[in-house]
Formats: C-alpha cells, structure tokens, sequence
C-alpha cells in the first residue's frame, strides 16, 4: 500500500467512505479550473463536514506526507484550488463547511463558515437590514473560503475595501493540523502579530480557512448609477478626482470600459444598448450609495455631471431613472467578459497601478503592443477607483484567435508586466497567483522578498503539504521543522 | 573591548560621532516611556539619517550580537519603545528619517519617512485638500513609524479604520539588515503573503519599519459635533445603530464618557462646561463629516437627534452651532485623562470587546469590581463605535491612590482581563503590548496561536535581536536559522 493508499483508507475511516471521492467520475468537476486551463489529478476528493474533520484530515495528511489541495467553489481565475498532474496530492473541498454560525447585528458582523457561498452572505445581510459589500462575477457560486484565501475584490473595493478589509477574524487549520480560534469581531485588537491577514490571500499554502468574522455595513436606502461619456483615461481620472471631492464615502463604483469594450458588447448582445448616441472614447460607470433617499442621491449626481459637462471633463452623462435602468447599466460592464469570449479567446491581464498613473500606462502600453502584434485590439476596462484594470488583448479583426495567441500570449505578457513593473504596479490585482503567475511573482519581487515569503512559509508548513507549488516557490535551504 | 563596545564604535564609524548617543544625559530621553513607567540603560542611542544607515546598524547588529530597540517620538503607553536594564541593548531612534516623499493627490497617498510627525502628515495633507484620518492625543510629538509599529487606533477608526488600514505599502529593515522595498501605492495587489500587515503592530521585533505609503482622504467639507445625554450604555448602543443607518459613513465619531467622567473633568477644568442642566448616566459625542455642506450636516443632525428624542433613546441633545463649539465638545472628551491624572493615579485598561457587548460587559465589570474594591471609582469612556473603552478605575473617594494601586492593580487587572477574555474581547485594543502586556497576552491567548507567533518571530529574525522581550516571548524550542 502507498502512502497515499494508507492516507486515503484513513480519511474513508475518519469521514465515511461516501465523502472520500475517488471515482474519476466523481472527482472529475474538483479536477479541472473554471476557465479550464488547469487539469490536475488526485488520490481523493475529500469533503469533511466540520472543522474537526478538517483538522484531522491534515494531521493524517502530515502522518503519511501526502500534500493538501483546499477548494472553495472552484471559481478561481489562477489554478490555485487545482492539484498537480501527479495523482499524489488529494484535494479539499470545504463546501460541506457551509453553515452561518451566528449574525450579531448590533456589532455588525456575521460569523460564516468557508463553504458558504457568496451569494447567501449577501442575502442573510439585506435580511437584517445591512449590506455585506463584497460582490464579484461568481457570487453565485464561489464560497467565502475562496473569497478570503485569493482576498477576492470585485466592484465594491472603492468604498468597502477587498475581501481583506471585510474580514474581521479567522478560524484556520493550521498545516500541523491544529485548529486556531481567532474567530473575534472586533474593531481594534492590538495583541500580537497579525496573524488573520497573513493567512488571508495565501491560498491555502499557509494553513486551510474553515470560517470566519466578516464586517457588514448599514444597507444604504438607494442605489443610483450614472455613465459619463470621455475623452481619455485621464479625463476619466480627473472625473474620478471631482466626484470623490464632492460625494465623498457616498460614491461607491467608478468603472471604466473603452470604447472597444463597448462595441464587443453591442456585437454580441445586442440587446444591451449602449445610452448615448455616439461612441466615446472611454465610458465610465458611477454608482452612489446613499443613507438618506434616492432624491439626495440623484440630485447629487445630477450637480456632479453638470458641473462635469460644464468643466468639459465629461462628454455626455446620463443618471438612471430607475433600479432598470441601473442595473441596464451595470449590465453592459458584466457582459465585457461574456463578449469577449463570444468573439474568441484572448488575453487577459488583472494588473493595478497607482491610480495617477493608470492614463500613462495605457497610452504607452497601447503603443508597445501595437508595435508589437499589429492589429490586436485592447479591451480595457475595469475598476478605475481602484487602480485596478482588466487589461486585455483581443487577436486582430479576423486573424485566427488561436494562432495569434500561441504566437503572442507570452511575448505581450512580458511587455504588460515589465510596464506594470515600471510603473510600480501588480501583476495580479484581485485574482491571485495560483499556479499561474508563480514564476512571473518571483521574478518580478525583489530577492528580499521573495525569501521573506519563502521563510514564513516553510516557518509555518515545514514539510510543503499545504498547496504546494502555488503563491511561492519553496525554498529547500529554508526546510527546516519550525513547528514541532 | 565587549561586543557592545565594539558594536558602538563600528556605528560611530558608521554614522559620525554626533549621531551615537552615549552620555547618561543625551541618553536620558529615549531610555524612560513617556507614562514613567520603565526606565532601561543601553549600550548606545543611534541616530541614522536615512534607510541605508538604519539597514547598515542592524547588520553590524547581527555582526556583534547586539539588541535593538526601535523607537519613534517615544509616546507610546505599553513600553514596547524602551531597553531592558542590561546595557547590553542599542536604541536606535527613527526621528531623523522625517522626510515626506512626496504626495500623489489623484492616488490619494503620501509616501513618509518613519520618522514624520503624524501632525505634520495631517498638516500636509490638508494643504493638498485631503485628509489624513488618523488623529490621538500623542498627535504633536508621536512618529508615523512608532503608530505604524503599534497600529496605532484613535479617534477616527470609526470610519477610517485603525493605522493599518490606511497603510498600503512599507519599506522595512529586515533582521538580516536587508532593505524590503514595499512602497506600493496599490489599492490591490495580490501577489503573494501579506507582509505588510505582518510588520504593522509588530512592535519592531520583526523588522524596523523606515517608511511608508499612507491613504488619503478627501477632505469633507465641514464637520459637526453633537451631544447627547443617555440612561445608559445600552440606550447608547441603540443610539449607535440608529446613527449609523442614518447617517452612514458620514458618521466619523461616536464617543461614550459616563457621568462620572464627565464629574473629574467638571471637577478639575470647571471653564469646560458640561452643556445639559442635568446630568447623564452617559454622554455620546457624535462626529459627522460631510463632503456636501455644514448645513447638510446639521440638518441630518438635527433630524437625527429629534427622532431619538422622540423614541426615547436619549434624553437630551444639542447640536454644535459652531467650530468653537464643536471644538468645546470634543475638549470634554481629551480632557477626560488629564482631569483622571489630576485626580491621582489610576489604574487603566485599554480594551476592546464586541460593540454588541459592550452593555453587558460594563454591567457585569462594574459589579464586579464594586464587590472587589468597594468604593472604587469607574472612569469608563472611549471609542464606543468601535468597541474600544478605556475601563479604568479611579480609587475611591479620600484613599490614597498609591496605597490603593499597591493593593488592587493587580487582583483588578486580572478581574477585568477574565471578563475581557469572557466577552471575546482584547486587552489591548489600540495601544500594543509593548513589554506591559506581553504575559498577559501569551496567558490569554491559545497555545496554538502564540506557537504561530514563535513561529514567525524565530523565521524572521532568528537571533531574536529586534526589540526582543517585546510582543511575544521567545521560544527557545523555535530558534533555528530560518533566513540567511
């Protein structure tokens, strides 16, 4: 019997052989990567239904040697929650993890374990009357835990903060399969080392979350969104500069698509109309979200957008007249991503820059790549306030999508990082490394660094059981046993 | 020559003699905190002008086997600033490094030396039309290196969030004596572990923070105070809940000072004057900034006030009808310390507990220590939005307060940290542990989390040479060589 045998027949004793999956049929969905570009194999699929389960899956995973692979709702952008092609790791998956603990309105806070999806956070909070922020693409099916190890981002950043910022405590097995309590609500606690943001964004390679304290907030009364017709990214940044001077912690999205993300989506949907009669060069979506009424928000937005009509830092504005028209709005920057894939596959890029440098980045990287691969046409949208854009490469008007990008996806992923490097960026701004962007990480992190992350992470899971291979490269010279 | 000889030589090589304190009286300053409390000696007091000069001292450190102490405008109230009595120990004072960097108004971020004056930060930010939030009674003399290494909380964590939480990049001195250029000014990176957040609150035992990339804040346009006089904590909770789904993030202070706080200040600075006729069981000092107008503000106020009148949450009210009165209010609150020193020595805590809790716990504590130390009196105020209250007991009427401590500091420390640990909640919610809390601390937390803390204190700085006996006790077991 092989170690992962001898450690599979023990997790079938420790969780019934009904949550050991196995079966390639079975196994087959935690397998492969939603974007499907990732396809690894497992000696099992486990699915605990508790915290202690999870804590004992680890110490038998420490006992035979066999590495751990956790999974939250396999939404992930990166391969972080897919294991490697050599059958020997097993997988996690938490879904089973999926009860509400406990809200405690007054302190504004609800206690969710790591399988619990998304979306049911969002709806348990408007039942008490309070908004729980985070909300991204697959709220639908990605579960806290994931949210919490990729520290997800998503549209509500500018004002709430990333998934880091909403979370106030942790529960985590660690890698010696211990369970550390650090479930507290609170506001300020100043005891020691930040342990609960460390473990958050470490997907999985420090320690395995199984719940959590996240922040709500007072559900705001309205919700309003405007789009603004511009120029230029930088009139766009000098819009986002008057409408946070003037409507302060009220404005809470500020996203950007260029005028070819909206073509995209005219081809393909053509039911989603874009509201202004001519193109723009860069469209920007607003959002207000107000305590007080929806006429306050309104009359707000409608002040902001004259004055920005009047100072010529905008085209043209319209503020929706209904929730509809709202979310007919919001519509049209969902589907950029839908109609990007409807005309082929290309090339995407999640970076963040400073956000006074987002104009720069754009003119000169536009023009790197268009010396680069002639013809190629950039899909630029994204989360402005943030500093953060979906940078992406469609292949030229007719030249075969597959072809362009065997030929161009590694040369114009060199010339997007070594700008966004320039330009003191990240070449990862909401979805994480994974096993994705691992060798970019590590190349463009200074050497101190790069062996700061390698020692916490061999401090932490000396023996590299915990997702191995994803985030950080694992240091051999470091592999010492730090924790008995 | 002893290595502390020789270390302090090769250092005056290195920075010129001027800048290596060793006279009792040009030492004299940095070896005693700022409540007296701890007086330590050190083999040296070293001023270095820039980062090269900080990274140079900690690897002759290492070099020679010698401690370092970090230290910014020595204001902090744990001891965490201050040498041990050996002698053996070098403090080495960041208040050279005091340049700002530079300010980016459209990323709304200033880059600063670790040894910037937080009010000189909050000066510059205002003369660019933002605002920077973090504000304490420390503000004139404390260093953004020294609120940085204790994530340093305050009057503005309500909306803001503590230190942390407006930081986005650091540059550190790692323990090897390695420079980590981590000056991003990202709203979004996620690229690996959190390290940033690591060194934050670490206290310097992990590394020496020499700068950073701190948030900017619009500036809101006006800002209003309000009293409201209350029957008790519990009424105050309710008040807190009603504010802030009215008012939303507008909110930006929500202060608690019970009746007798309110007595020592009335007491020993009769020119404050309490506002109401009568007095309260608790007083709210409420804060709204607003990016609209001061007569927005005060409507929402008055408003606001009117129906919790009309609701009976609280029994009086009164809006400031201007800056000077807004001012007086908020006098009430700062001069609650200085009215309890007046009153004599006293014994404090600085604890934070569920905002949900906070009701109970007060109840039951008060109980508590009333049948402990009968007669003893209770200064309860504090940061009531974010559940942090300064708890602290004053001796009771005509005792000596020396006597009194002498007998009951201890038995009472111990009775309002069990119920502190019975309420989830922290005993030291903004000012560190520094060298005052670290046995509590490790009493309080579980094994397991202060293990994870050994962990990370013996892979970063393996010879524990950064402000060792501070935070965390060190953990011979754990002493490997994790980084080279």
């Amino acid at each position: 019997m092989t170690a992962s045998q001898a450690f599979v027949q023990a997790c079938a004793d420790l969780l019934g052989a009904t949550y050991v999956l196995t079966d390639a049929h079975d196994t087959e969905p935690y397998l492969v990567d939603w974007r499907r570009r990732y396809r690894g194999s497992a000696c099992a699929v486990l699915l605990p239904a508790d915290t202690e389960q999870v804590a004992a899956i680890v110490r038998l995973a420490c006992t035979h040697g066999v590495a751990i692979v956790p999974q939250g709702g396999n939404t992930g952008l990166a391969g972080g929650a897919t294991p490697d092609s050599s059958g020997a790791q097993a997988v996690i998956s938490l879904k089973r993890l999926n009860r509400i603990r406990g809200v405690d309105p007054h302190n504004n806070t609800i206690t969710v374990e790591a399988g619990v999806v998304l979306a049911e956070i969002q709806a348990r909070a408007e039942k008490e009357q309070r908004l729980f922020p985070l909300s991204l693409a697959a709220e639908g099916s990605c579960t806290i835990g994931g949210n919490l190890s990729t520290n997800a981002g998503g549209t509500g950043v500018l004002r709430y903060g990333n998934t880091r910022e909403l979370c106030l405590g942790l529960e985590v097995v660690t890698a010696q399969g211990e369970i550390w309590d650090g479930l507290r609500g609170l506001r300020k606690d100043n005891t020691g080392y930040d342990l609960r943001d460390l473990f958050i964004g470490a997907e999985g390679t420090l320690g395995i979350i199984t719940a959590a304290v996240m922040k709500l907030h007072p559900a705001p009364v309205a919700r309003v969104t405007a789009l603004a017709g511009l120029a230029s990214p930088h009139a766009a940044l000098d819009f986002l500069s008057m409408a946070q001077r003037h409507a302060g912690p009220l404005l809470t999205g500020f996203e950007l698509m260029s005028d070819f993300s909206m073509r995209l989506v005219g081809r393909h949907f053509p039911q989603l109309r874009y509201p202004f009669g001519e193109p723009h060069a860069q469209t920007v979506l607003l959002e207000l979200s107000d305590s007080e009424s929806d006429a306050h928000a309104r009359a707000l937005f409608e002040w902001l957008m004259e004055e920005a009509l009047e100072q010529g830092i905008v085209e043209n504005a319209v503020v929706a007249e209904s929730l509809a028209q709202s979310q007919a709005f919001w519509d049209l920057r969902e589907h950029i991503p839908l109609a990007q894939a409807e005309e082929g596959l290309n090339i995407k890029h999640d970076i963040a820059v400073p956000i006074s440098s987002i104009g720069r980045f754009i003119d000169e990287t536009d023009a790197i790549i268009a010396r680069a691969a002639p013809g190629a046409r950039m899909v630029t949208f994204g989360h402005l306030g943030d500093g953060n854009l979906h940078y992406n490469v469609q292949a030229p008007e007719g030249v075969d999508a597959k072809r362009f990008l065997a030929e161009f996806q590694m040369p114009i992923n060199t010339l997007v990082y070594d700008q966004v490097h320039r330009h003191h960026g990240s070449i990862s701004a909401e979805h994480g490394l994974g096993q994705l962007k691992v060798d970019e990480a590590m190349h463009y992190k200074s050497p101190v660094e790069v062996r700061l992350m390698q020692a916490i992470k061999a401090a932490l899971d000396p023996h590299n059981l915990m997702n191995p291979g994803k985030v950080v490269r694992w240091n051999a010279a470091l592999d010492k046993e730090n924790l008995a």
